[in-house]
């Protein structure tokens, strides 16, 4: 039932609302005749003009699509941005920079003007400088070249494209002035290598055959670092991706960048088939196809139908969207949540009274410099409180590598400040990042071992010794004889580290009293696997269930240390009962008593976690 | 100690990463002396060329400074932004547009080119954009138009600016250029109105004084969406901040706008005093200060120290920050997770078996369009496994109003679908939004609701009906006999709705066994203030410490409804323990089983509570 509506494919149900709101903007822009055919070429200007479709695909790839959004036009200026991409790849931004610049340059995009100061292009998404770009691509001959641009179209858009012939003929055949522009660039420096084929390939990736949905998934990659989020494959750099993102907001939509960055907000590029692509970084990728042309040469309901999908939903990259959210998921001290360990009550009251020593950070949510930056901020406010700092990292999606920098930076002044750091992780690269730390896999064991230093520091001692059933806490109000005539009904055992004392779902027949070592608690999850949820030390009952009823065990009970144990098995218990009925009402006050504590304790824990 | 490093004010700790780090830019570029003072007047000339000043202002108000950041240094074209976004305040951002253009010019910041084809400068951000801009600032005369320019720069800044006498009359004698625009542009119609008073407004405005601070703040302003994080004074409405910003990044830089947003990303705006404001919205503005300026007019060492400030703590626009936050928190069943009312048995059953058809999201963060987008979608893929929907928006720090809309969409559709909605939260704008449902203060109020709607739905009848002490749950393994001798220790007493029957604190004496009506448990966490932490129905009993030992009572019972209840008290306690041991050993039985039965269940919600 979950997978309904899988995380991809051409699912879009009727009952979303993001797909209402495309339907009816595609009913209302339908009439829409603004603008006219590319009329450069006879295959742009042959087009069927009211052909129109929209799709959104978002960075976990799910697809909205109305309308024509599966006819095939030809991609055209966009193939700029990809080339660009390819550019970046094969050669690196610092060395691409230095043959094309990035500056919006008030000409018109098939203008033969240069940056001359710089002698190169003013930037890759005006011919002068796609064209540099394409001579930029790297491949022993034309094919293996050409292969490698159908290759990175295929990352982006999940499937291998093809070549309208036609309209690469036409480009080919009418395309003197970019041949001129080439020359130029060839005459300055700017380029080099063999022209005809710089061309060729130009040509070639401008007649590629693309759907709105592909030029909706292009997006959706960009927003995705440059991983196709249906495929998964990656496509771009992150880096590169950085660099084709800025280029395409500042010079991506033609004379109309600056409108359209103060209009719709979103790094975008266009092109002359009628294609408009849009990004809204980490969130989704738009696509549009309408092929009549504004005087600028942008898709001219494509414009209208994202200005209006950019007001409707906020996507403007500069929307108010607050200040984010706080890295803190919960913050609280040991003496409010404790180990699930089972202490005697000696270590139990010096925990509650100096557990504020300890202080767990519950992060969440992705670290990066703010998030980095505020917790440095607390960390170095709370160190005079706090003895002992616990940073839970189970719940952060991603930690950017400026946040651990920082994060470090903020360990090393307080561990020289004499405070101790535990991790709490599963993360390999976590762990590498915090190589210094104790790491832990749970909060309850990062809390259990600070509790132990903790209890070091202010001088209580261990519980790794005997402790005779006298001596028991939980016995403690009931008169020495009864303990006395207790004993006589309990059965001595020892175990070594690992006995199973108590199997999950077992009938509870007996009851334990632990006089040496430590056992573990574990729930089992699935087969073969289990977790702690909580160690009992000597000086405690366990298996208190036996005196109550016929409920199955609710789990395993298992030797953390070899030990020793006094046990009221189920005749013991009958005989007891029958025998000493006194001596059985004081161990059954005992038992509630204790379980009325950690009841008291449990609710207590539930209001902590529900903060 | 929580306010050791307060929010507010110049107390940046050296302790502090980003402090250590800006620390150490500031040392590693003060020997930098790249560029030369701008000459224009001699003023500027005459500044100290070695003067350098960086400053960091959170959207959460804290500062970081480092070198000359309180030296004061004239605005100059910085005031650009601040012009322009008062002027879109005066008269929104349409009839803005209509006067003053948004595309980067290609030419330079001086140049008497315009917009020939809209008749307009090209965009705020040259000398003729913002003299059109100054032209447009509202005012009955020359001083109310200087004092409401004064007044925004003091609602940016927290401070009123003073105006630096010289370089205002340097700027006004030797502003020939500026005079030639303006007369240029009234000529066009560009801008109507007093030309000289204009210009006066126009060079005033370039000759404030501001710190390296205050160009911080006034970057965390915009950062903000507007309001100074220092003092909560909105200094611009957020849609007016968004197309600031916007123009900021298209043209803030001069002719290094395209490289700018390449290398650093940040909408920005220099001055030719030497200072640059960055933005990074949402979480940060930047202000620089080094008054020796590169060959476009930037301060090249601010530039410098941006780009370097931006690669190391990666605050990059485009940098890849992942796919943002999912915005739950948690999804439970209430089949996992009851409300805290005790139920009879019966009940309890029934809702283990069915309680699956209640679904609760505990939502998070911020959510906006695709935080939106995700809760629809999920909403009808769990619509056919469940009939009551739980929304708890308690943790939920802002709802943008494309949120409430796609969730009221998604709402209408399940409603009309048969389901049925509860919205927990205690926010009156949350509630107004979401007018139809049931809202609730608490989830588990809400779950109780639901409750009792799936009981009623399946026939399970009401607890509200007197539940004579024989057929207590509890007391099912009792012989009659003994249930018969322990009724003989009780005593019989009614109470009025809202009477207390146990005090927190005081000391617990007495056992009770509710036959009748129905008593919430209270917490009191503050004088005068306490919270349901449960709710008890007729048939189950409460009060059991009273048999356990002398620990004081843990919360207040309040009679939710009128009712009737059978009292073991401390007399009945020490006879019965006397006179009836069996009996007394039952009852302990009793309770410690509800105690074992309780723990577990609470233990399980802790699980739960802890994913």
């Amino acid at each position: 039932m979950l997978q309904k509506y899988p995380n991809t494919g051409r699912d879009s149900s009727a009952d979303l609302p993001v797909w209402k709101y495309l339907q009816t903007l595609h009913e209302r822009h339908a009439p829409n005749t603004d603008g006219s055919l590319a009329s450069y070429i006879p295959e742009l200007a042959a087009v069927d003009p009211d052909r129109f479709g929209i799709a959104i695909v978002t960075t976990d790839g799910f697809s909205y699509e109305v309308g024509d959004s599966r006819v095939h036009f030809t991609i055209q200026s966009i193939s700029k941005a990809i080339i660009y991409g390819l550019a970046l790849e094969d050669h690196g931004p610092e060395s691409v920079l230095a043959r094309i610049g990035v500056e919006p340059s008030g000409d018109a995009f098939n203008s033969i003007t240069f940056d001359e100061r710089n002698n190169r292009p003013f930037n890759p998404m005006v011919n002068a400088g796609a064209i540099a770009a394409s001579a930029l691509i790297k491949g022993a001959d034309h094919a293996e070249r050409y292969a490698r641009i159908l290759d990175i179209f295929r990352k982006f858009t999940g499937r291998r494209l093809d070549l309208d012939e036609a309209v690469y003929r036409s480009e080919s055949l009418t395309g003197n002035r970019n041949r001129a522009i080439a020359y130029l660039a060839l005459n300055s420096g700017m380029i080099t290598g063999n022209v005809d084929e710089h061309l060729d390939l130009y040509f070639r990736q401008c007649s590629l055959l693309v759907t709105t949905h592909d030029l909706a998934l292009i997006g959706a990659t960009l927003a995705n670092g440059g991983v196709n989020p249906v495929t998964g494959e990656r496509a771009l750099d992150g880096r590169n991706v950085r660099c084709l993102l800025s280029v395409m907001n500042s010079c991506g939509m033609y004379d109309y960048a600056g409108g359209w960055q103060f209009d719709i907000g979103l790094p975008a590029k266009s092109g002359v088939g009628g294609g408009i692509t849009a990004v809204l970084p980490g969130q989704l990728g738009i696509g549009v196809f309408s092929p009549r042309l504004d005087e600028v040469g942008n898709s001219a309901r494509g414009v209208q139908v994202c200005q209006d999908i950019s007001a409707r939903f906020r996507l403007h990259l500069f929307e108010d969207r607050g200040k984010g959210l706080l890295p803190f998921r919960r913050i609280y001290r040991s003496d409010e949540v404790r180990s699930k360990r089972v202490r005697r009550q000696e270590e139990a009251r010096k925990l509650g009274q100096f557990g504020h020593r300890i202080l767990v950070y519950e992060l969440q949510a992705e670290l990066d410099f703010i998030e980095a930056e505020r917790i440095s901020r607390r960390l170095i406010q709370d160190r005079e409180s706090t003895t002992y700092f616990v940073l839970d990292l189970t719940r952060v999606l991603r930690i950017g590598a400026i946040a651990f920098d920082m994060l470090n930076t903020a360990r090393d002044t307080l561990t020289a400040a004499g405070r101790t750091f535990a991790i709490v992780s599963v993360s390999p690269e976590v762990r590498a990042a915090f190589a210094q730390e104790v790491h832990f896999a749970a909060v309850d064991v990062a809390l259990e071992y600070f509790e132990n230093l903790l209890l070091t520091d202010i001088g209580v001692t261990g519980s790794d010794f005997a402790v005779p059933i006298e001596t028991f806490d939980l016995l403690g109000q009931m008169p020495a004889e009864m303990v006395a005539t207790l004993r006589r009904y309990l059965e001595r055992r020892t175990f070594a580290e690992g006995a199973r004392l108590v199997a999950q779902n077992s009938e509870a027949l007996e009851l334990f009293f632990l006089t040496r070592g430590r056992v573990d608690v574990r729930v089992r999850v699935s087969a073969g696997q289990s977790h702690r949820v909580g160690t009992i030390d000597a000086g405690n009952m366990f298996g208190e269930l036996a005196l109550l009823g016929n409920a199955p065990r609710t789990a395993d009970v298992v030797a953390a240390t070899e030990g020793e144990v006094y046990v009221l098995g189920a005749g013991g218990i009958v005989l007891l009962r029958a025998e000493q009925p006194a001596v059985m009402a004081a161990l059954l006050l005992a038992v509630a008593g204790s379980l009325a504590d950690r009841l008291r304790r449990a609710n207590e824990e539930i209001r902590v976690l529900s903060r």
